[in-house]
């Protein structure tokens, strides 16, 4: 780790350890409840694919498993190139930790080409993130790296128990202090939502994310013409059944282009 | 196969070869352009982990990578359970073909509860499947297999190449012969949706799914409760760039209730 690293950079760092393995820490930076933020898995998940000799092209799609709870302190990260054809790849990654699987992730990257394209989920209308207040509710580590501004949908005031009967938020967020958005940190930025149980039933319920994907729109260009301007995440609940509830979400970055979508379903106890 | 067996179920059949693989078969009722329908594929990945001794619960989330087009004739599909819990389990499969891998996918597992439920995305008010006429293009042999009833986004009239703006699509849909659900079917019927590109643009661009997700609300009691009815299926596309795009979508039976959410990202070229 270096002094003048993000501390993001730290978190996601891999270290090769031979035989397709990299060796990774958990981060108490971003150390959540119990265990770490899940989005920070994710990242790590996918800087895995991301620093492996035989990458080709740039992340399309990527499903991160949360199998168990991460321990704090070191794992292990195997990614492998399952399929490599003439502009795509499909990657499998697990992440193990005193040899047991605590993550499953399967990753498709592929060359990018200029094609003809559409914003169908068009951003909506909302104030500039400079006219919001920031957040400051930080109950947990990982909620003081990332700069919240909500336009709706906020942690509730009241845990009363009232069925708010929609889950619907809207954020401007970005990361605390603000770095230049890549590929490993859109991808924690997708999974900082509050739950949509919590939201919609003002009630803290134990939950945890059981499985996560990210479809990357956007290709390293635009990442770079993002640089650590704010994104809007949007997200909403679409059914809770049976201790499982899912979210559909998309996140634009301020010039309104559409950069990933994303999508999880997350385990509720009651 | 059975003279008596649905046709979907010869399809998705698999036989154990011993050492954690099972023996498949694409299936020529289910032919797509190239290869076979993806939705089948889909299918057959979740039924390898569905035939499974080791099996623990029913699914809650299910990723399908389309790695390379499958060539018509035998496959071999490997289930792994690669992180058992007490209440979930966490499954990698591979499909391969030659000693090359096909597919991959993850799913999991788990053990269902009765809990406080919500359907927040809402089944559109929309005509019964009884007074929408079936629809007759038949220009491959899988779309034979399903009985579609379009009540907005059909496949274009013209293929004008007119931008519609949006891609919506909204159809009631089960199997043809009705068949009663269960999580392999709705797997394959939330793969029917004509890709959004197509419609959105009138035009006949090559594409193929690259990754496919269902996440499963519905429990195996609700599965029986819907038996051979009709499921509404929603898609609408996000984004569409970089030869890439995405949609999200939602499966109701005929009572309302939330089955499955999907997701999946196509590529394209032009």
């Amino acid at each position: 780790m270096s002094d003048h690293a993000h501390v993001f950079d730290d978190a996601v760092a891999l270290r090769p350890t031979g035989e397709g393995s990299w060796q990774g820490h958990t981060s108490p930076a971003y150390a959540n409840m119990i265990g770490p933020y899940g989005g920070i898995t994710a990242a790590q998940a996918l800087n895995a694919v991301l620093l492996h000799p035989e990458l080709l092209g740039e992340p399309v799609a990527l499903t991160v498993n949360f199998a168990a709870a991460l321990a704090d302190g070191p794992f292990a990260a195997r990614p492998r190139p399952a399929r490599t054809n003439r502009s795509t790849q499909h990657w499998i990654v697990e992440i193990l930790q005193d040899d047991r699987v605590v993550v499953t992730a399967t990753a498709v990257t592929a060359v990018r080409r200029d094609t003809w394209g559409a914003r169908e989920q068009a951003m909506p209308a909302v104030p500039r993130p400079q006219d919001l207040p920031q957040a400051q509710g930080r109950a947990v580590e990982w909620l003081r790296r990332y700069d919240m501004r909500f336009v709706t949908g906020s942690i509730p005031r009241e845990w009363n128990g009232q069925d708010a009967g929609e889950s619907l938020s809207r954020m401007w967020v970005r990361d605390a202090p603000a770095r230049p958005l890549d590929f490993a940190s859109l991808t924690a930025l997708a999974d900082v939502s509050f739950p949509r149980l919590w939201l919609r039933r003002a009630k803290l319920t134990p939950l945890g994310t059981v499985s996560m994907t990210v479809y990357f729109h956007a290709g390293a260009d635009q990442l770079r013409a993002t640089g650590d301007g704010y994104l809007l995440l949007q997200a909403r609940g679409q059914g809770f059944r049976g201790g499982y509830f899912d979210h559909a979400g998309q996140l634009w970055n301020e010039a309104g282009e559409l950069l990933a979508t994303t999508h999880q379903v997350v385990y509720y106890k009651e």
